[in-house]
């Protein structure tokens, strides 16, 4: 690639027997004229399609679907980054004490991976996943992104939305006609899974994408793998939280006596008590939190100590 | 208050036992030094909460409520107006002949009067009443206001938005968010009443506000009573005559034969017959005459006269 | 007309016996002064009224409707255009094999027609039509237009304005209230027709319009026939083909063994590819293939071919 001549170009080529090696522009000028002789030691043969499965059985049966690959793992965001988000999201998942929801996690090789996992999974996971992401690019700094499921109305599009909207609000919103991985297979018409991206930097549009400079240094950070972790969690933490509540008193409830009123009022508690006494209101048993959270314009984190402090005084019950 | 001199502030403390005399910031200023010794003659003991109600019985059962409220009567926009626009719709109302809806009136004193209300009427409240309006802030001459109900699609809410728009198209839309009078309890979660709010300028919105400065010279003028009192009046008119029309004929009716076109063609009898047209062309008995003002971009008053005189040619039916 | 001096205008008295001549207002001018004596060979008498009737048996019951007028054909964009537009339409309905949908044709004299020919067929047309267009002034150059159905949401709009947008992005838009012809019968209340019109420049809208000016020179032009016969021709088409389609494999299907991926890679090939993927991933049985060339940016009849190779590879089924 001239136009990159320290890139090695990832190049595959499935469904055709070829041969050609991917080397960098600059070793290509410098390779001597002359006539090679070329070796090449390896065989076709039928082997077997493996992957990696882990499921956390939650206290309801509904599941939340995660799924990430590892076909070419020498490449950092594009794909590295993906199982290793996952893999500590999944740590997190097993260390905090049995979830809501049941957890479905796999690794497994792009689109021959997804297919085969979905032919041997499709009918079950219809029934029980009720929401996942395809997680890829998920540890530069550049950029927040999302690819809607093919529905874009799912309750995984509606809560990674909210999730890039309060994480960055320059978040990327990319189509359905935009998408180029394993949603391709779990969206797809008859399989209709409720799968979305929540992404970094979209695979396809950053430079160093399908080369070796896809790297742990310029591309892949700290922070990068961070705010991603980040907006992921955050998006399974508000799945986990996203209840229907209900108010448990019938008009406004009498907070000072319950003690739920500052004792003394400054410009900070009073926008406290117009939240709790907004949020209190949309208490109708039939919002979910997200809903109430949109309708509020702030984040659904922001509410959760505020739904533990209701919850607490009795003031609030779940409606499933 | 130093940035109003000659206000004396309206200050409560409900529900916790102070005491504190109000006075303007002149009289504090003339205040000799020295010390005072206050003698306050009042005591702390078990009363009754009163309130006025009165109900019209109309031909239906469905009822339309109106509440207005009597605890601080000294101020004139917020509160006096309220009473004293009532009391005129009531009167009206009494002497116009039985209406098609029920009325429910009542006067009480904020917050505590209709939650008292409410326990003891909500069961019958939640049967009949398919809209209402708490009146407050009715007295100005500054402005025309609107505060959704929570569900905010109410037939409240729509007659409202609709009597407004076409009594000043500078009407101030406000949001449940910034509600602060009874609506509170009548549209809290499990009440769930239609109840929405036609306003002047509203509390909390005009400097006098909550002061002695709100009186009936500055705030309060008869031209402001006299434009809440027909902004109030039109949405209750909208809503007895907000009936859905069927044309009785299959096709465009032949109005000549009838006597409808003009006789002399003039651009405003022009303008007569092209509304008459698009009008009957609406009227398919499931379309309310609200929606179909709307859709005419006409104000549902200028439809009135047109209605009665199909209807006296038999051209419309009424389905109920 | 002084401000047309050499136009006839075209004035009609129908329900009050009058007379007049009709003549231009040079003419006019040059009448010397004196009295006239009037003849008019002429009487009223009881008559019939009279149409034109072609029905199109196609493989389904389910009719499109047509209807165009007769009654003042000395003009030539209102009206003789839409016979002819009509004529050719018909003409090619018959000759292209068994359609789809059945065809009912009708050319009437306007209003008086239409009402004769509903009160006659409408409960059978209730039944059946569920699309149809009334052709009107569709023989000029200068405009593509489009009035819609009472409904403005039925089939026939949705067609119409699919392709006048493919046919024209500047195409007029009016609204209900700019009707003027036969819908205001077949879309009356009770009759409710799914009738919508597919106009070049509309009755009303250009200067020589219901004068002897509207000719053959310079209003009707066959540029301005052959555009209006192909936009009606086109919305036809596309109900003809506006099939559900359904994906028959789960996933993506592998395109390459079946030989529908380029063998060589272009630019233009790779368009064609991602629209053949995005289409598949769009059949889902539910979506119409209108609905789905609106999601995917396209004109419908720039799918027909991937339509036809999909089926002949047995990718597509179709829901009806």
């Amino acid at each position: 690639m001239p136009e990159q001549p320290n890139a090695i170009p990832y190049i595959t080529s499935y469904y055709e027997e070829r041969w050609g090696f991917c080397l960098t522009h600059e070793q290509f000028e410098n390779l001597e004229e002359g006539e090679y002789e070329v070796f090449i030691d390896s065989e076709h043969f039928d082997g077997e399609l493996n992957y990696g499965e882990l499921l956390i059985e939650g206290e309801s049966k509904q599941e939340i679907f995660l799924s990430t690959y590892i076909c070419h793992p020498s490449m950092a965001n594009n794909e590295l980054s993906g199982p290793t988000v996952v893999t500590f999201i999944a740590k997190w998942l097993l260390e905090k004490g049995k979830p809501k929801h049941s957890y479905r996690i796999i690794f497994i090789p792009e689109t021959i991976g997804s297919t085969t996992y979905l032919s041997l999974n499709y009918s079950e996971m219809k029934k029980n996943v009720f929401a996942g992401f395809n997680v890829t690019c998920i540890g530069d700094d550049r950029a927040y992104s999302y690819v809607p499921s093919r529905a874009g109305d799912t309750i995984s599009d509606e809560v990674a939305l909210h999730v890039l909207k309060w994480t960055d609000p320059n978040f990327i919103k990319y189509t359905w006609f935009d998408r180029g991985s394993d949603e391709r297979q779990y969206c797809s018409p008859g399989i209709d899974l409720p799968i979305a991206s929540i992404i970094r930097t979209k695979y396809g549009k950053y430079p160093e994408y399908h080369t070796s400079l896809d790297d742990l240094k310029t591309v892949v950070t700290p922070s990068g793998l961070n705010g991603g972790y980040w907006a992921l969690r955050s998006a399974i933490e508000g799945l986990e939280r996203n209840k229907k509540y209900l108010i448990s008193v019938l008009g406004e409830p009498q907070m000072g006596k319950r003690g739920l009123y500052p004792t003394l009022s400054t410009k900070k508690s009073g926008e406290g008590v117009r939240l709790m006494m907004n949020f209190i209101s949309l208490c109708n048993g039939r919002t979910s939190l997200l809903k109430i959270a949109e309708l509020l314009g702030v984040a659904i984190w922001d509410l959760y100590e505020l739904c533990d402090k209701l919850e607490e005084h009795n003031l609030l019950s779940i409606n499933e």
